[in-house]
């Protein structure tokens, strides 16, 4: 074998099954609240899952990412008191009816879910100037929500439940777990096995919000430009594909 | 079929294939910059690949992106006139030796690539208020962030590269696309078949940055907090079986 051949990816053409594989796990991926078990998730998968979030792309090859699992029942305390907070703060953002759903919606299983995990960015992994990120200094942060979407969704093909708990304050976070000035606590995911997964998106279900038509935002060459009509006609296809379940 | 049994996803253990499946395309994912072919997407494929990003998760459900698709060559020289600009500049942050790499270093494929995606995130998509985004204001650009690595794998499982650009200015990028003060333009993307798929990052094989040990990036409840010895081995053993080319 050359150096270019060994250079090169051998099986390079992924199969039908590879590709249904990746559709079906990109369309059951749930963001999961409530229906955590307390059985421990094995080693063996956990480290499955993470390597996954490390094989995201980085800008500049950076890998700004670090992973905090929380265990700690004192920890997780915290945690929960600073997204009651948060979450306390947020109700009273939303007005009459929707104050109402937002507060009957259960929005984080931090003390339920066997492992959190809290995904970093640290800032200054490579040194100050980093090939990608001279011009959109919000490149690592994005890189390291590629490493969480990696994670969720080998979480999902694992059959873990993963919820993101946004609604903390950032400070607090990083009060709590010790992270210095330039590390971002980019996302707070509580993971576990499941009793199960929901068919459709919670906030769908319950009302706050519907699946938008793919169709309606795609354009071509500028925003709000033209559409294409061969195009839009695929795209909806495929949206009621997506929707009966199977992408193919 | 009960209203309850509707509600939840069947078939919920996923299979060893699908996840197999996934795994593979993750670990086979790349940034291209390259190698792309002049061979036209057909619009049946472009549509599943933009509904594996539309099926992100998002905060609130809010689904703040669209997708602008650029095929004008008047357009496309536009962009590669701002990347060019902002190409010099970077280059110029760099010292010695490794500008000289940097130089070298081909990083886009506006011209070459049959198509050019702008991925967007309009901040104002479901009013002020966006259940989670009420204590982390950047949560609806990582959803953003979310679809674009959907997309990114659903290329890569279609057989299909992509580069994300970010050598580049937002507000020129904002200018070129006609985007409104509130869309945000979160990823550049060049997308289109390609000769051949490197089998490492081109950043990796060209001694710009080593990947990095997984297990020293994972510690316990905080930051530098002590270590698990089981997960530690089971993060090297999966690290090893990455690279070799296989998760299971």
């Amino acid at each position: 074998m050359t150096d270019r051949q060994a250079a090169i990816q051998g099986d390079d053409v992924l199969s039908d099954s590879d590709r249904r594989g990746l559709y079906k796990v990109l369309l059951s991926r749930r963001d999961v609240r409530g229906q955590f078990l307390p059985d421990p998730v094995p080693d063996e998968v956990l480290a499955r899952v993470l390597v996954a979030a490390h094989y995201a792309p980085s800008v500049g090859f950076m890998q700004p990412w670090s992973f905090i699992l929380v265990r700690s029942p004192e920890v997780r305390a915290r945690i929960k008191s600073a997204f009651e907070a948060a979450n306390d703060e947020a109700a009273t953002m939303f007005e009459g009816d929707r104050r109402e759903i937002y507060r009957s919606l259960k929005l984080e299983g931090i003390l339920e879910a066997p492992i959190n995990i809290c995904v970093t960015c640290d800032r200054d992994r490579s040194g100050p100037v980093v090939l990608g990120r001279t011009h959109i200094p919000t490149m690592d942060l994005y890189s390291t929500v590629c490493a969480v979407e990696n994670l969720w969704l080998a979480a999902r093909a694992e059959g873990l439940g993963l919820g993101w708990v946004s609604i903390i304050s950032e400070p607090a976070l990083k009060e709590i777990l010790g992270l210095p000035e330039t590390v971002v606590p980019v996302a707070y995911l509580c993971i576990g096995k499941v009793s199960h997964f929901f068919a459709r998106p919670e906030l769908e279900t319950k009302g706050w919000r519907k699946r938008l038509d793919l169709a309606g935002l795609v354009t071509l060459d500028r925003w709000e430009g033209e559409r294409s009509a061969d195009l839009s006609h695929e795209l909806m296809k495929a949206q009621i594909a997506a929707e009966s379940g199977g992408l193919a």
